[in-house]
């Protein structure tokens, strides 16, 4: 089964390290193929950012999904995940979806731990987009501020086991989500020291685009996921637009490497 | 005090019939100023249309606020609304939004009717995205289709009326949102033929942009709505890459013409 | 335009205040008629004492709404408010309602800060009847007292200001309302010391009023706001039984001064 | 035990029959004192005659209340109940809240049957006041009218019992209340011809009264039904200024008879 | 009036308390027939235990219901309730429903005070099943545990009071429930150290089962409620058995003695 | 990676069809280990038969869980799923809960189909467990009756496609679950004849089951589903009772065979 990995941030290092941590888990029959963003932000941090890593994220799903079984959108607050779904055919999952559907079988309520204060108004959007607001128990962000995106899940990790401690004994959080891909694979290494269990967010997606892709449910041709007509599209890339208008229904063409 | 208005579709004969319909009810201090995409599709119809459109909605504030007291997204899924409330310093407002808003002070509850079936899942999502579920008694749209997109609220009249009504009657709704920015105007001619209150959604729009502008609130600095700090970005139009890098802080050049 | 302002209160300074303050934002083209209640309390702080005003409310808007072009109902728990719409045809807007829809555009969140713990219930049950507790971050009330009603919001400005600081701060507010027909004026006054969008609820009531006459939408003649059928009433103030009883269709008496 | 019945509406000829049929089933132990409206409508269909009655039935229960040990509001829609609950201290129900919290022990969701739509708005605001709107199957109406309001129940007992069996099969509720004063009496009558068990709200209130009475809880010396501070109040019934004013603060005086 | 109420604990200590607090303010013409679980645990305190002794309720039931107008199940998640409505045709209540409905007569919303932590997940269980979350102002628990479940009111009684206030004051809620069969009793002793009313939950539910028996309503043939058909069990108790095979239909049998 | 599945119904005809219909799309390396309950019904259609159900599914687990690396209970009502979670280590899901979370992935709303109305009540309760009404677009039945229970899905093989088209069509259901262990496999049969996706529940439960076990999470150690202490026990199943009286700790004996 081969997976597309989209990386809707522009760093590749950023890249490496959620293939690194995720091959570590994977089923032997999952090979993950990941894609960088070439045009965006280092790393997602609002809901303006996040609408055109949405557009961006369509862009690249457009480009590699043929021969793919499923598509993983690589970053927390989901961007661009419903129209993608409404748009392509095949199983497509996001890391705060999964996370908070798979943590809705290890508690009634979750917690969301995250790394900067500047990610919770769009991390809050996600919970909403999802229905989930009357499960989450809310979301914690240090007070300290870090040097590196790329460490900061080593940077703050004293604080952030500490804030999943907290959200568990005072927010009553059930599990915890440790959220932004920055902080993938750090739940593994600090779950000893939490009283709750801890959700990767990275797993969970891969996790839920493995179980949909071998549930071969057959693609929508009706509802509100059902593929829109085709529709003249002008100033967007190739790809897409071929999409969009319909000169490319079917899907031939195999990916390209990361 | 100057408003201005994005229609993020690429029909320019559709910017002209919202700017005549506006101009109708416009308190006399208002001076109109609309833009039309020059990217994306000719009207937008679905989430993935609608994402496309809010990162070029984006684009187009960045290039043209300067000046302006107060923006109106002209489509009524309001794409890009809650992320250029992030970005900018000016009320902004979106025409579902604002019609549902304004319905709210018509009655318990409102229906909303459009032209075609493909609206719905987008306009569902924008109901939503308001939190006003509660309030809504149903979207209902024609069993028959239309010729052109630019003449559809006259093809449809009959059809749309008997909506409004049946909204009215079977659904419960105490007001009737006649969405989508190619039905702009019509609520005025059919007025007469239905029993509860019409909601023109660009006449509410631009109604509250005013109010907004009128009220004279300063810009958040804090909270969901405070602008994000500078990021580098790369791959996106000049002037929303200069203000997401805060290289233009200041509202200094005069928007250019429809 | 001319919109009839009710003071349900018996206070004549309140309302004297509520003239001043709108008057400096007010749209050229609008005239504002202010009545004062000629019983009832000097101002309204319980449940108890709101439905006595809206039954007060009732009687002042039909003695005074001919030649009217809409009505603001000046006090923050919106007495009468729904009784009115349903039993009047012309737009009726209320401050607590037209505050909190107005600020759903400037946050996701507001905060509400009043000064005194004896509003809160009524506050609290304003926010419920509008459907939008979801949206309320939150109540706050200085624990200490006041003098005089007539200036309480100067001998509290220190402590008010504070409150709508902590209302961002620490509830996440993204804009807050300064709750209370005796609070009129001060959010123009203290914007600049707090972080986030402030709402002064009798500007918003009275833009929301003239917003709602320049839609010139139909009275409903169907639906939860139609106007009930004639009925026989004894015991009440002889306009409002001649409205009641429908002995009085048209509007056609010019109303009082103030 | 004595209970105040409280008929806010003006018809003599209802309490009478509603004094009829609570005896039938009432406790021995209880001696029930009924009292008319003496200024309002005959019978309240709004939600404007609501809020006038409203304040009538705090002006009853000012006059009334001293040597009772609970009262009830005898009218569906609830009138004056939250304000009557924060202003006197004895325990007060009212038909509508107590038959929807009976009904909720009679199954999941509960079906409403009334006898004119002129009642649907008034009675969805009491659904909603209640916050079981979630457990509410719906409101159903006849369409046939009626000729006199005395004798509603039995003009229309065919209808109205097929609107019964429609809630339980159509509706899927689980129990049906039999709502509007004019209706007492009629549960026990048709009970047998409905699948679902009956409520009549009468016997609901009645009993919920008596049970609060029961109870000998203490009145509320904090929170959202503290009686509130003395304050001036001009323009009011004798009665209701002077328990307003707390110049009566202690309950001495019998009730008058019906 | 006969009452059969239900103890789903071992414990005969605290089926013969329960009895004794409840005779106090017990109506004249009911008669409590009191029964002790003979198998599962000497108090119940988790889901699990929970499950189990819902099973036991019913069991308990089938055996002895055989006379009773009226059953009240006394623990306060009410283990079984749902089901045993569904499987049996005479009124049916549980301690914490009950306390919840008529709590809600005592104001908007209400806090719940009991004696272990481990009671917290339970309890929040019964507020959801209720559809009540949206008027419990939360759930609070003494640091200090406790020697004796039997005494357990008396040892917390200081902690216990003061949770009381708290709730009040800083959780704002307008009634508390004293939570926990083992608590019975205490909400008469120390009333009068709180400022909101407190509700007695077995009080509570003694009062609603007798007041469903007074309303005669009669047994749902249909909906939610309505008695399964016939199905053959093996496995379980006879008189259980006997009842889900429909081979006793009638109601015979004289109660045991507890 | 080896699954229990617990059979809660006394049909072993059921057991060998669910583990023959999973075979087909299961993991290569995971193992299922059946076990049918040897009391209670032969299916359970009830919420007094799923009480009853719950309780033989713990003392099932209790039983057998010693070398399993998750547990799949086999009935769409998940009886037992919350009290087994909390009651014992290792990762368990239920067939309701999995098909609609992994249905949420699917599309915004899920319809629900199952083949007789008597199951009706139970499933609805299993919606609100699971907290997802929101995303819920209705239960659909057949009309028609069915002779046996093991081919009840071929004998209405017809009426339940074209329910799912209508929950499709008519409901707007996004996606559809066939719920109900007895119409295991039907999904991959029908697909074709639907046009939005069908979720098998029995493969979701076994692939989220397989995601949880994946995820190596550590169980809880406060929170709502950690582990309760222990607690004498009476009149229960040996292998239960010893592990609620925490005399077995670890798990160490292999499971028997089906």
């Amino acid at each position: 089964m081969r997976i597309l990995l989209i990386n809707p941030n522009t760093s590749l290092a950023m890249t490496e390290r959620m293939v690194e941590s995720a091959t570590r888990s994977l089923a032997p029959d999952i090979e993950l193929v990941a894609m960088t963003a070439d045009r965006g932000m280092p790393y997602i941090a609002s809901r303006a950012e996040a609408l055109l890593a949405g557009a961006t994220t369509l862009e690249m799903i457009a480009q590699h999904h043929a021969g793919m079984d499923a598509v993983v959108i690589g970053a927390f607050g989901d961007p661009g995940l419903i129209a993608a779904r409404e748009l392509f055919d095949l199983p497509i999952t996001a890391m705060a979806e999964a996370a908070m559907l798979t943590a809705c079988m290890l508690g009634p309520r979750f917690g969301i731990v995250t790394f900067s204060p500047v990610m919770t108004a769009w991390y809050e959007d996600a919970v909403s987009l999802s229905g989930l607001n009357g499960r989450c128990a809310g979301i914690r962000v240090p007070d300290s501020g870090f040097g590196s995106i790329d460490r900061v899940q080593h940077e703050l990790e004293t604080e952030l086991t500490e804030l999943c401690c907290r959200a568990a004994v005072d927010d009553k959080a059930d599990a915890v989500i440790l959220a932004g891909a920055p902080l993938t694979g750090l739940a593994a290494r600090i779950a000893e020291r939490v009283p709750v269990p801890l959700v990767d967010p990275l797993d969970a997606a891969i996790g839920q685009a493995a179980l949909l892709a071998r549930l071969h449910t057959r693609p929508a041709r009706a509802g509100r996921f059902a593929r829109p007509g085709s529709k003249p599209a002008t100033g967007i890339t190739p790809a897409l637009a071929a999409w969009i208008e319909h000169r490319v229904d079917l899907i031939e063409v195999p990916p390209a490497e990361m």
